[in-house]
C-alpha cells in the first residue's frame, strides 16, 4: 500500500515536471528539452556537410547517440507518468516523440544505408513541440481556427490553381516543345507552377514569341490571383478578431453570442449583466 | 403507350443517376466519372513523356481510346435523358463534354499531326466538372461574386499594369539595348512583366548601372502595387461576409445592426419584426 | 456676325465630338482614337524588332508618319475648339497629346539618332487617355483616393525598405566581396532589392555560407514585410467602401457625412429626408 | 552667476536648434543634417566602386573625414546641450550617432583593413534619423503599434515557416542529393527559403521528377501561406483605424457607433455627452 502510494506520488511529480510548465522544475525541464531538440537538429544538419563530417564524423555520431538515448528515456518516462499511456502513444505528439528516436535504432540494423536518412530527419519535427511552451497557443488557435473556417474557400482556390496550371502547362508544352526545355507535360506543369507562384527559377523559360506572350498572361494571372487567398484569410481573421470580443451569456435563457454593445438579450429580452471587461 | 411510359421512366432514372447526386447510384456515378477524368488526364500527361511513350505507347493509345469511347457514351446518354438536349449541348458544361471527346476522333482523320495535340489537351478542362460535386458550390459563388463586384477595379488595375509595363519595357529597350538581351520592345515588355510580377527568371537581366537603377524602381513598384488587387478583393470579400449577417431595424428605437437571429432589439428590448429573408 | 456665329457653332459641335462622349459622333470619335493610339503603339513596337524592320521598315515609317499627322491634326482641333486653349495646352492630358507627336518631328532635324527614340516611346502614354472613356473613372477615383489617404504610411514603408536595402546591401558587399559578383555597394544594393522584392533573377547570388544565411534573413523579411503595404491599402479601401454609402445632406444645417442608417442629423438633430437609394 | 546664466541660455538655444524643429533655425539644421547624412552615405557607396576609387580615391577620403569631423562636432554639441547626457548617450539614437563617427577613427589605428569596413557602413543607419522629421511619426506609430499587437501571431508564423523550411530542406537533400547542387542540409534549407519566399534565384534547382514534385508543393504552400501575415497585419491595422473613430454611447437609447464628430444621437435625436477624448 505504502509503496504504491509512493509510486503514485512520484508519477504525479513527474507528470508535473514533464507535461506541465507551472512549477519551477517544469519550466527548467521544458527549457532544457527545447535546447536539446534544437542541438540535436543542428547535429543532424552539420553531419550532412561533407567537410565537417570528414573531421568530426565520430564526434557527431556520438552526440547523436547521446541525444537519442536521452529522448528515449524521456519517452519512456512520459509513458510511465501518464494515466492513459496508449492514448498518449497514439496521439500526434506521442507519435512524433517515438519517430524522433526510432531512426537511430533502425540505422543499427541497416547500417550506412542512405535510405535510412529519410526517416532520420523526421526528428526535426520535434521543433513543433516548442509551440507547447507558452500563451502563444491561444493566438495559434485563433490562426488555425481562421484557416479551418476558410478551408472550403482554400480548397476551391487550390483546385482552380491546379486546373490553370495543368491547362497552361499543356499549352506551353505544345507551343515551346522539347527543344526549349519543355520536355513533357508534367515538366511543363512544373514550369507553370514555378511561374504562377512567382518563384521563377529560370531553369526552364520560354524562348518563342507566342510562349513568352502566354507566359506573360500566366505571370499577371498569378500576380493578381494571390489576392484571393489573402482576401479569404484576412476576412476570416478580422471576423475572428471581432468575434473574440463577445463573451457574455444571458442570465435568463443562457444564450451566448451577444454583441459586446448589447444591453438586452436578443433572444428573450432579459437585461444582460454588465460584463466586467466592457 | 406503355413502351413510351417505360422510355420516360428510363429517361427519368438516367437523369437521376447522371445529373443528380442525391441517390446512391448518382453518387457512385459521379465518383467513377471524376476518377475516370483524372485517369484520362494522367494518361495524356504520361503520353507526353518521351521515355514512357517508347515503352508503353500502344498501351496508352489503347487506354486513351477506351476513355474516349466511355465519355462519348456518357455524352450521348446525357443528350438522351435531358428534356432540352440543344440547351444542354450549347451550355458551357455541354460544350466542354463535347470538346473532351472530339480531339481523339479528329486525330484519326489527320493522323500523327503535332497540331492536333493542341485541341487534345482541352480534355483537361474536365477537371472543372469535379466542382459540380459538393456544397463547395456555395462558397465558390461567394468568391466569384466578390470577384465580379470588384471587376471594374481589377480592370483599372490591369490597365495600369499594362501601361506601366509598356512604358518601362520601352525605356529599358533604349537603356540596355540589343547587346544585353533586350532585343526588341516586345521582348523588353516581356522582361518588364517578368520583373513587375516578381517572377524574375533571370533569362534577361539588366547589365548597365542605369538599367539596374530603373529595374530597382520597377521591382519596388511591383512589390508595393500588389497591395492594390489584394486590398480590392479583401474589401469586397469582407463586405460579402458582413452582408450575410445584418438587415432588420428596431420598430421602436430604429437601431440597425442586429444579428440575423435576433428576436428582440439589443438596445431597447422591443420585439423585432420577423424579417422576410430570414 | 453671321460667319462668327457659324464659327461658334462649328467650334461647339467639334467640342462635343472631340471632348465629350454623349453623342453618337463623340462615341465613334473616341473609339477610333483609341484604336489609332493602340495601332500606333503597335507600329512603334514592331519597328523595334530587327527581323520586321528589315522587311517592312519603309512601310512602318510611312504608317508612323500617317499617325503623327493624324494626331497633330487632332491636337490642333482640340486647341481650336476649346475656350481656354492655353489651359488645355498646359494640362496633363494636353502635354501628353503634344509629346505624342513631337518626337517624330524632332527625328527629322536629328535623323537616325538612337537618342531620339527615348522621347518617341512617350507616345505610349496615350494609352492613359483610354481611361477617359467610361464610368470606370468613378472606381478609379476611389482607388486613387485610398492610395492618397495611405500616402504617408506608404512613404514610411518605402523609407524603411530603402534603409533595409542599403544596410543589407552593404553587409553583403563586405561578406561576399567582388569575387562573387557583389562588385560594389550600389550593385549589392541592387541585389538586395532583387531579393527583398522576391524577384530573384539569380544573375548575382550569394556563394558563402554567411552570405546565404544573411540572404535567407532578407528573403523572409521581404516575404513577411509585404503584409504591411497590403494591410495599409486594404484598411484604407474598406474604409473608402464603407464611406461611399453615405450621401445625404441635412435639410437644416446642410451638413454632409451622415451614416446611411442615420435618421436624425448628428449635428443639429433635424430629421433627415429619407434618401431615395436607401 | 552671469556666465552660468549665459551658458544656460546658449544650451537652451542649442537644444532648440538641434533637437527641436519648431523654430526656423531648427528646421534649417534638420534639413542640412539630413542632406549631409545622405551625402556621406553616397560617398561611402561611391568609394566601393572600383573605377571611381581609382580616379577620386583621395578626394572621397577627404570628404569622408570632413563628414566624420562634422558629425563628431554635432555629437559633442548634442551631449553638451542635453540635460541628461548619459541617458542620451545610451539611447538608441545616441548610440547610432556615436557608431556613425567611430569607424573612421578606428580605421586610423588599423589602417587599410578590409574588416574595418564592416563597422563603417553602420553609418548608413543615420538615414533612420530622417524619420524624426515630420508629422509622419504619428502614422509610423500606428504602423509599429499594429505590428507589435500582432507580434505573437507573427512569431508563430515565423516558427511555422522555419519548421517547414527545415523539414522540406532535409527532404530535398535526400531526394536530390549532392550531384544536383543540394550539397548539405543547411544549403538545402537555404534553397527551401529561396523557394518558399518565391524569390527563386535558380542557382540551385531540382532536377529529378520527385524533387520537382516536392518543389511544386513548397511553391504552392509558400504562395498561399503569404496570406497569413497579410491577414494578421491587415486585421490589426483596420482594427487600429476603426478604434480611432467611435466611442460614445447615447444617454437616452444607449446606441453605440456614433462618429467622433457627432453632437446628437443619430437614432433618437438625444444630445450626446461631450466625449472627453474628443
Amino acid at each position: 500500500m505504502k509503496s504504491q502510494d509512493r509510486l503514485h506520488r512520484i508519477r504525479h511529480r513527474l507528470h508535473e515536471i514533464i507535461f506541465e510548465a507551472d512549477t519551477r522544475a517544469g519550466k527548467w525541464f521544458d527549457l532544457i528539452l527545447i535546447l536539446s531538440i534544437l542541438s540535436s537538429v543542428l547535429v543532424v544538419m552539420l553531419d550532412s556537410v561533407a567537410t565537417i563530417k570528414v573531421s568530426y564524423g565520430p564526434l557527431l555520431y556520438g552526440i547523436e547517440w547521446g541525444f537519442t538515448l536521452l529522448f528515449t528515456l524521456e519517452y519512456l518516462l512520459r509513458l510511465f507518468c501518464v494515466t492513459k499511456p496508449l492514448r498518449y502513444a497514439f496521439s500526434f505528439l506521442g507519435l512524433v516523440d517515438l519517430l524522433a528516436v526510432l531512426p537511430t535504432y533502425v540505422s543499427l540494423v541497416l547500417p550506412g544505408s542512405q535510405y535510412m536518412l529519410v526517416i532520420r530527419i523526421l526528428r526535426v519535427l520535434r521543433v513543433f513541440r516548442v509551440l507547447k511552451l507558452a500563451s502563444y497557443v491561444g493566438e495559434a488557435t485563433i490562426l488555425i481556427r481562421a484557416l479551418l473556417a476558410s478551408r472550403r474557400k482554400v480548397v476551391i482556390f487550390l483546385l482552380t490553381i491546379v486546373t490553370l496550371v495543368v491547362i497552361f502547362g499543356s499549352l506551353m508544352y505544345l507551343i515551346e516543345g522539347k527543344k526549349n526545355g519543355f520536355t513533357s507535360i508534367p515538366r511543363s506543369i512544373y514550369w507553370a507552377i514555378v511561374t504562377m507562384t512567382t518563384v521563377g527559377y529560370g531553369d526552364i523559360s520560354p524562348k518563342t514569341n507566342l510562349g513568352q506572350g502566354l507566359a506573360s498572361v500566366i505571370m499577371i494571372l498569378g500576380y493578381a490571383i494571390i489576392a484571393v487567398p489573402t482576401g479569404i484569410v484576412t476576412a476570416e481573421l478580422s471576423h475572428a478578431t471581432r468575434k473574440k470580443i463577445s463573451t457574455q451569456a444571458c442570465p435568463a435563457c443562457m444564450a451566448h453570442g451577444h454583441d459586446p454593445d448589447a444591453v438586452f438579450c436578443k433572444f428573450c429580452s432579459e437585461r444582460l449583466n454588465p460584463s466586467s471587461n466592457k
